[in-house]
């Protein structure tokens, strides 16, 4: 089937930028595409990876938000579990069917408590992370009310000075509370570095994961000496997850960018000192954008600004492109420089998004494309869930 | 009415922060809201500022993408027109009702066009910018197929280096092609410059807009020269509009953030020496964010990151508190310094955003607020519309 014409809003009662079947130059830009192939490596290359190491996969759906993408990830690696970081995009998940969700923060208003202990009332094996006394006397109570069991990850600040406690001391006080409060489990740790994961240095990120890992040690024994069980040590991600895998001390890691990969984790190099990008993730997503002034000379103007993409870790990068470059960003366009003027109107370009997290929760829609042709849409199903 | 309890997207059949009635305290965050208030008074500020000026407000709408909103800005200044930026995002304002709008950017795909001209169908009073002549074919075309009329600026590049033709000549040539083009009719200038708009030192801005309206009046020359009548020169944002108003050439300006205010238009200083926001235009526009974590000495996490905010424009200012400040900003988390500890759980806090135009398409709802009690929902009616 070959379609060629973008039905409107009021034809088709919402308005989405292709339809499967469609050839690549008849979509409407800019929008968001996933290139399956490289999607699809991506899945079978984690499922690969992690396979001689004792952990499971738990990938964050913060990342993407899509049903599609989370049932894929799942099915790949034979897991049951994600990771979201908010109640409301976890309730999207939960009725989707997702059967165990681990919330990887803080919950601590009382209506989203409520509303936590409520996707417990589903039926999924619900965990959340707690950093301090008070909230655990709330999801007690709730869950108590509700007659669900919530499963509660102490979580411990690895370095990256956000959520979490501080040291073992206080890790073991919060785990007993929550061991001695009505209707809470204490499951474990949630030992997550962001900021690692970005580290550009494979050696110099190795050494601060070391220190993580020694410190979730100490944990560990802390609560062992306190006759507390840990059955699950959470953390990881693309940038990490190979240190927290091979540890002994991680059980689960909670990768996400893997499946996407973006032009900021694409600069991280591996231990043979290759971008991430060219070893084992593929760019999957991109964000496919056309030209739409060439009035000036040596530059060109795109259709992909701040409104379709986050560039709080850069700029995004031009994909298969040496000779052209996006320079600027303003709320609807890109500035292309274009030396030698070869761009014309109309002419579509395919960026690779600084980050595909705030991007991807931009949009409404994944084109999933394979071979030039749009074989899917898929919905960011919880795209703007913030609370 | 008292609300306080918010129904979860199972029982209500879509998500919202807040019920009129509610209290600010029960409001769901993260979310947007506007200060009514405020709001209020910059639209009447608005009104009262313009009226001695012989031009029109014609309010970007791109800032807010609220029907709501828009309805407001035009009943306060007795105007029928509004900006947009984009296809998608005017379809929604048309079919609210709105019957003249131009949009500030070239439109040259042929879906777009198609759809462009589907506005003009409705009835509507359509404007487009065009800096390239094949653009001009296209155009004709597709307004002689529908059988409608749309009207042309010819896009000036003011020195914002985006889209526009460089000179007058130029804008002379493509003028004549839209005069000679069936179904087209050329209407006259869009002069804005967007970079102008920020630029904190009065005097500093004068002399660039100086320069920009001089580089428009030779361009009105030329065009009268050519015999070409030219009703419109439209342009101004709200860090420069007073020049384009005063300016005897402009005879419409595209203000938008005058509504609502944000961190980074504030810090702009007016003809007084005074910042923006303590002088003309109120903070309108605010992010409720709670605090969700006070584990460490010193700083405090609220629920507030990059996924209900652009941070393009510089980080969030706390609203009213000198004391307290976000410092840094994550996908799901902000962090707040608050050397004195006196942040509690739950506490909640009004940031306002760095940029408001691209924190509004984050969000679908805006929670109207007067007297700490939500007095309406508004949805973000062109949320997303991006093509």
């Amino acid at each position: 089937m070959t379609v060629n014409k973008i039905q409107t809003d009021s034809e088709l009662g919402f308005d989405v930028p292709a339809l499967p079947g469609m050839a690549v130059s008849d979509i409407q830009t800019p929008c968001l595409i996933i290139d399956m192939d490289s999607f699809d490596n991506n899945l079978r290359r984690m499922a690969e990876v992690i396979t001689p190491y004792n952990v499971s996969l738990r990938p964050h759906a913060k990342m993407h938000k899509s049903i599609d993408v989370a049932r894929q990830q799942l099915a790949q690696c034979n897991t049951t579990g994600i990771c979201c970081q908010k109640v409301s995009e976890a309730e999207v998940f939960a009725r989707a069917g997702i059967r165990d969700i681990l919330i990887t923060n803080q919950v601590c208003d009382q209506v989203k408590i409520e509303r936590l202990a409520g996707i417990a009332a589903l039926g999924c094996r619900l965990s959340v992370c707690v950093d301090n006394e008070t909230n655990i006397d709330a999801l007690s109570a709730e869950a108590k009310k509700q007659n669900v069991h919530i499963n509660c990850l102490v979580e411990l600040d690895c370095g990256a000075g956000r959520c979490g406690v501080a040291d073992a001391e206080q890790a073991s006080e919060l785990a007993t509370s929550i061991k001695e409060a009505e209707h809470l489990i204490f499951d474990g740790l949630q030992a997550y570095h962001g900021s690692i994961q970005h580290e550009l240095d494979h050696d110099q990120r190795k050494t601060e994961l070391d220190a993580v890992i020694k410190k979730v040690k100490v944990c560990l024994d802390s609560l062992a000496a306190s006759g507390l069980n840990c059955p699950v040590v959470s953390g990881g991600g693309t940038g990490s997850f190979l240190f927290e895998a091979s540890s002994g001390v991680y059980t689960e890691v909670q990768c996400g960018s893997y499946a996407f990969m973006d032009a900021d984790y694409g600069r991280v190099h591996n231990r043979d000192g290759k971008r991430l990008d060219r070893a084992d993730w593929k760019n999957a997503l991109f964000i496919l954008t056309s030209i739409m002034s060439t009035a000036k000379d040596g530059q060109a103007i795109c259709d992909a600004g701040l409104k379709v993409q986050s560039v709080d870790s850069g700029l995004p990068v031009i994909f298969g492109r040496d000779d052209i470059t996006y320079v600027s960003c303003s709320d609807e366009h890109g500035v292309i420089e274009d030396k030698q003027n070869q761009l014309k109107i109309n002419d579509k370009l395919y960026l690779v998004p600084g980050h595909c997290d705030p991007t991807c929760n931009l949009h409404d829609w994944y084109v999933c494309v394979r071979d030039d042709v749009v074989v899917d849409l898929w919905p960011v199903s919880a795209r703007g869930k913030a609370w």
